[in-house]
């Protein structure tokens, strides 16, 4: 039998894990204690609810659930593949979301605020920082088009993300529907759109000359590659620039609340527009945002509004905004620095000699009270013991008829 | 789009979520200061691992993930059913603890002692109170023979079940060994045994009469089953009446010890041993035992020693013990008693006309040091919308710009 884990999947020790809940911990406190409301999806979704999601790429990432029984034997038989599943692993927690606000929005309030912190998979190829198995920590707010609903989202997300250590980031954010708008001005098709935003996207990645070669390799006009071009050099791109560009542009001022609201109220990061900022998901239709972290490299959150994905279950539309935090990034970022958990509770272990196992366990019952307390067999080599029992993070160790007192590590 | 969950998992409102997220903490924090260290492991795991693991009926109930690429089609190619998958949802989390202990035995100590709180799947005919996606709340004991690992772990989920309120229960113990060696006793030959111990298994539900039926049906012999029939009709059928069937039988005194040991440190709980105990698992090597409930019917945990399975991994044998609570059965009794989450933060909503977002964010802000605030603008019927919000379990709200103080509802 095979030892390791499937590809793309973590064991997590001892000190991994208490790291891991430390974190989801003080995000989900964090959150709650900003209005919003713990809720959970299952892991499993209906393989057609994940087919027509607007995922993007996520779509071709989809983890399969083989159909059982009678209904595995007809398709087998059909040998379509298509038919051979029922179910897949979510590829997210948006998706989830949607569905389970209309299958239950009749028992929430509205708008609804919620959470969500828990696992999705992507068949991604594996490599360093991606993996098939991780967590999301998303917030959401459903029921309203109102743009407090974004400066929420940045002001609950911004203190989550300093509530655990990660104290230096800005937040970008940008629009799809001035981005279109843009594009369009440029003199792209309707039709362009997404194509020229997926390399856009790749800026970062292959710079302006990258991303002119490939719109040219792509068959766009000469004449609109040059002129995105020439906004995408200028820089900054503020949204002055872009306001002159598109005036009569509604979400220049939508862009604008949510930067002078942000900044009325916290001194503490930047926020700024970004022309560049994509996103990947089909079904953004209007801001987008992203936490970029300026100490560490990348992208630490990211999230946007999406205000149709909700009415695919529904007979109306329903608007939503949501913001999620990149778990496994942070969780590497922290493992990286030597992070330590503050005002952990101290671990004492009590070493006794088999004959008293009762007595032993009556005096672990009596420390259990303000410590965790292990219990272990003396064993013949007790120092070589302790040390292994250190170098596991215990604090202190007290020997059953031995010791007066605890000793600390 | 279908807004339902798939069949057999459930949406968790946000009062359902909350419950949960005490039972799991509760849990959780009362293993924890009984020395067990929490780790974490994939809810994806390779097929062959899973199919190989003895888990008796489980392995007919396992989730299959598809194939993806080229592996995919080849195997489409050659229709084989067996060839389209390559991993499978883990139908319990021993199997996933066996491997993680292989995989990473250098770095942990030894004995192990572990906490999983977790997911796990079984492709159950959906029915009350059997759910397709549910969580298990498992602590182990890896690396040692010793029957205080058993003692132990009874102590830990017993002070578990009494931290979460579900006080009144019992324990139940057995020994595969013990058994075998009664039913060899009777007449049986060994390689009948599992298949009389499906059908022991089967009392609760058919009575002794239906036993016997079934067992006659299966072809056994009369006399054997007449013995067994007598072992069963004995009641109480003492650990005294099991030494004197089979006095050379160590597995007596193993049993005795338990009981011995858990008596004498306890005075709130029965723990007795019971004949018919059977557990469906094929790993169990020696004790089982189960928690029953005194007030609500049926188990609330089960577990035994499986000093096998570890070995399956490992070119040697690696004892180990195990206790899982079954979550969802707890979670189903305190929400049908309307248990009611104690010392729970305040819950405060803040509502302000959208001019005000600004300083109404600020005053929010200052009310979280103490309770958790969610800011929503103040609806035209604003009594309807504070009746919602009591009704979804909030405590008090505050007008901003109008209230003097919080009126708590």
């Amino acid at each position: 039998m095979k030892i390791s884990t499937v590809k793309g999947t973590n064991d997590y020790l001892p000190k991994e894990a208490a790291l891991r809940d430390y974190l989801m911990d003080e995000i989900l406190k964090t959150y709650q204690s900003c209005g919003f409301q713990r809720i959970m999806t299952p892991v499993i979704e209906d393989i057609e609810n994940l087919d027509k999601s607007e995922g993007g790429e996520n779509l071709n990432l989809i983890f399969k659930v083989l159909k059982r029984g009678d209904k595995l034997e007809k398709a087998l038989e059909a040998k379509n593949e298509k038919e051979l599943c029922d179910m897949g692993l979510r590829y997210d927690l948006t998706l989830p979301l949607s569905r389970y606000y209309a299958n239950n929005r009749d028992k929430l309030l509205s708008p609804f605020k919620c959470i969500q912190i828990d696992r999705v998979y992507r068949a991604e190829r594996p490599q360093k920082g991606r993996l098939r198995e991780f967590y999301q920590c998303d917030i959401d707010i459903i029921g309203t088009y109102s743009l407090t609903a974004e400066v929420e989202l940045i002001a609950t997300t911004a203190q989550a993300l300093k509530n655990i250590g990660i104290g230096d980031f800005r937040v970008k954010i940008n629009n799809r529907k001035l981005l279109k708008a843009i594009l369009l001005k440029a003199g792209f098709q309707a039709e362009e759109l997404d194509s020229v935003c997926i390399s856009i996207d790749k800026l970062d990645k292959v710079g302006l000359d990258g991303v002119k070669e490939e719109l040219n390799a792509k068959g766009f006009e000469a004449e609109s590659i040059n002129k995105l071009s020439e906004v995408l050099s200028t820089k900054p791109f503020t949204l002055e620039e872009a306001e002159r560009l598109c005036p009569e542009e509604e979400s220049v001022k939508e862009i604008r609340f949510i930067l002078d609201s942000v900044k009325a109220f916290n001194g503490e990061f930047d926020v700024v527009y970004d022309i560049t900022l994509i996103r990947g998901q089909g079904y953004y239709t209007g801001t987008v945002f992203e936490v970029e972290s300026t100490k560490f490299r990348g992208a630490i959150a990211g999230g946007g509004r999406y205000d149709n994905l909700i009415g695919k279950f529904l007979n109306e539309t329903v608007p939503a905004v949501g913001f999620s935090i990149g778990f496994e990034r942070i969780f590497g970022i922290l493992t990286d620095v030597g992070f330590q958990i503050p005002d952990r509770k101290k671990q004492i272990a009590v070493l006794y000699e088999e004959k008293d196992f009762i007595p032993a366990m009556e005096y672990a019952r009596g420390l259990r009270e303000n410590h965790n307390v292990a219990m272990y067999v003396k064993p013949k080599k007790t120092g070589k013991f302790i040390d292994k029992l250190q170098e596991q993070g215990c604090d202190g160790f007290y020997i059953y008829g031995q010791s007066g007192e605890i000793q600390f590590l």
